[in-house]
């Protein structure tokens, strides 16, 4: 029948079509499924952020708990973090109270941070269990578990004391003791750690699962490998949402109405500083006017400062962000990237001056663009680099320095360097 | 000792140890450490690209030919591919001719592709074993495995054909065939498939590996979530560069000429683009000579193109990459763009004529540069989106339509529009 085939899907399988059919054929599948069985669709999907609400609202309340009380603490968090709070109140009251409990505990925690992304479904076993024992443990855990492929030694006070993989389990003594063949070097996170931190430890490990622990050592919870990922590509998008300046990419915006409103901020912010700009420029005017040809190159100018900033602000942003540039100083850094805008900037310099004594047989003027070009993407270069490595030296994520900010910041210097020279040779242009 | 207490350290923390001490101090460590030894070092870093190289020059050539046939498959090509091929080959002369031949096999498939990142180190079971010879079977190869966490049904001519975790196999009956309760709805990837399908494969279904198949069905290895998570780094960062307008972004520049090596192509390409745009500027000379006040408000104009250009085009370019826009229709995609644009375009154009209009008192300039802004924001977010989609529709990966050619097109077609309409109204002006 429909039940038997369709739970021979996979799970995420199971989700997509849940997801896509009619809100009538749902509730063919809320009736054939136990809430157990529709817990492993809710585990699988990411949904939209409304489409949580109206999922749940489809469902019966009761069948509804039971199914948050039978996911991993952590997806059904995430569930009910979408749930306005008298909600999240109702279902928590008539759920069973051991899970009500474990999910009011991790909803406390601040989002980003280890505790907003653990569970609490991992297997832990005493430091005195031997092989056989522990085996047992984990033969009785795994229906329930998250992960059962590493297990986490604790002391009488539950504290971390060590952690073994069933890869060595399986292939060890049955009479062995956990504590002499268990890893007491554990790689454990804070619960407070941000969890672009935690991704770099798994990462770095290769891990399947990291510990989260509190100060005083006590095991609280895991981060398994497939929510890491999941936290790699919502920071890859944030970064990269950030550099082109729009507001949250993560969810896909269905209207132009919200897609308008994610984009507006940065574009009314830059409208205004390009009113600084033409303000500025408003005080060349007389040099404009005399010598109309001068605008003509002041797009180039700005773009190719532009441009340069906005590399020089990549790199950095993104060696911040991979640690690749952790061990470095922030001196040494500059210097290099002043070295680099030092090349980038003659070059190009030269290649302009060139084209434009060649294309118009003006060498003064190609070399008034020219010099201006290598001065900007200099300048450019020091700046694109330089904001980032401020900012996070204030501890805010250098992530923020957006794109269209240093864009137009270059728009402003390389104008500024244009027209001031440009100014100053006016006599003989 | 030394070796012991070295040894204690987790792999990751040996490297990087390894990576930073002196190549006097790193003799030492090849004289302490087995070949094997060393082998888990270096499966557990990521060199930068000229140290492979270095290292292995350090070591014996025996001693490093053992220590690659005792690799996981995939980190020895890893390895390899960054060597010279003389290098190579004198590697594989002398090692253990099962591993060279494995390694070479590796070798062949191209860059990117899911048989460049697959290793061959997995647990392969026939189809009609039981649960106990199956651990058998485990048990032993656990010491060679990359992982045995998923273990893969084949049939006589090696063609795969079910999968079971082993969670699955600790829980049940020792008598119980493979075959009962393996999951026969095996989830694979073809070997020619792209390493970003792949990431998308484990990320979606939540696997820790999976099974990697020729076109007749045969298992030709695994790739595992840890190989995956490197995989999609690389992949945010290549997009990132690309937005950015600098070329490969995935290792750090020690020094600043390689720096300006990959920063200058696309400065180059911009200086010619950035002619043209002076040259349709040049056109509008005359108009510029009458209203020189009109150049003050090119960089906001053409800025403010070039973002929301920026904006749409990060946005069609990640929703591409994350397979958000699979479903929808590129048509569909179009006109919500064009509904956004006209919805920026219009809140922006309409504050900037307000400015104006308020700071100068000059409502004629102001509903130009405000007509001109609305035009280019609504041209420049429907290019932004339209580029990539004819990218992808050219099965070309979207995100090399960088930001700096996007931001240059928008300065052209925004120039065009603001100065053919100010030459239109120029009598008024
Ligand atoms: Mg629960
Ligand atoms: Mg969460
Ligand atoms: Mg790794
Ligand atoms: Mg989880
Ligand atoms: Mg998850
Ligand atoms: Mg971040
Ligand atoms: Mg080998
Ligand atoms: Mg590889
Ligand atoms: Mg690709
Ligand atoms: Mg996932
Ligand atoms: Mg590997
Ligand atoms: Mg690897
Ligand atoms: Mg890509």
């Amino acid at each position: 029948g429909f039940r038997e085939e369709f739970l021979q899907l996979h799970p995420y399988d199971q989700a997509k079509f849940y997801e896509k059919v009619s809100p009538d054929s749902r509730q063919i599948i809320y009736r054939f499924l136990s809430p157990k069985e529709m817990a492993e669709i809710f585990q699988a999907i990411e949904l939209d952020n409304d489409e949580y609400e109206e999922f749940m609202k489809e469902m019966d309340h009761r069948y509804a708990a039971d199914m948050l009380s039978l996911m991993y603490t952590d997806d059904a968090v995430d569930v009910l973090n979408e749930l306005d709070k008298t909600q999240v109140a109702s279902y928590l009251t008539i759920m069973d109270q051991e899970s009500a409990q474990e999910i009011k505990d991790l909803l406390h925690y601040e989002e980003y941070t280890a505790g907003s992304i653990m569970t609490t479904e991992y297997v832990a076993i005493p430091e005195n269990s031997t092989v056989r024992s522990a085996m047992t443990i984990l033969r009785n855990a795994a229906p329930e578990a998250e992960t059962i492929y590493y297990l986490f030694v604790v002391n009488e006070d539950n504290q971390l004391t060590g952690v073994i993989s069933l890869r060595d389990l399986i292939i060890a003594d049955e009479d062995t003791l956990i504590r002499s063949i268990m890893s007491d070097r554990v790689v454990s996170v804070p619960v407070s750690e941000d969890q672009e931190e935690v991704a770099r430890t798994i990462k770095d490990y290769n891990f399947l699962a990291v510990p989260v622990v509190d100060f005083q050592n006590h095991l609280l919870g895991i981060i398994t490998v497939d929510d890491i990922i999941d936290v790699l590509e919502e920071e890859a998008s944030d970064d990269y949402s950030k550099l082109a300046g729009v507001a949250d990419m993560d969810t896909i915006d269905r209207n132009p109405l919200t897609a308008a409103k994610k984009r507006l901020p940065w574009l009314i912010i830059l409208s205004f500083l390009g009113m600084i700009t033409a303000n500025l420029m408003g005080m060349f005017e007389n040099t404009l006017d005399q010598v109309a040809l001068l605008a003509v190159f002041i797009p180039l100018i700005a773009g190719m400062a532009g441009n340069s900033g906005t590399q020089a602000l990549a790199v950095a942003v993104r060696g911040i962000a991979t640690g690749q540039l952790e061990d470095e100083s922030r001196l040494k850094l500059l210097l290099r990237e002043a070295g680099t805008g030092l090349l980038t900037g003659l070059t190009c310099g030269v290649i302009i001056t060139f084209v434009i004594y060649l294309w118009k047989h003006e060498l003064l003027l190609g070399s008034l663009v020219g010099g201006a070009i290598f001065g900007s993407i200099f300048v450019a270069t020091i700046a694109g680099s330089f904001i980032p490595l401020l900012i996070h030296r204030m501890k805010i994520d250098p992530a923020v320095a957006s794109g269209p900010f240093i864009t137009t910041l270059n728009d402003i210097i390389s104008i500024l360097i244009y027209l001031g020279l440009a100014t100053m040779f006016l006599s003989q242009l």
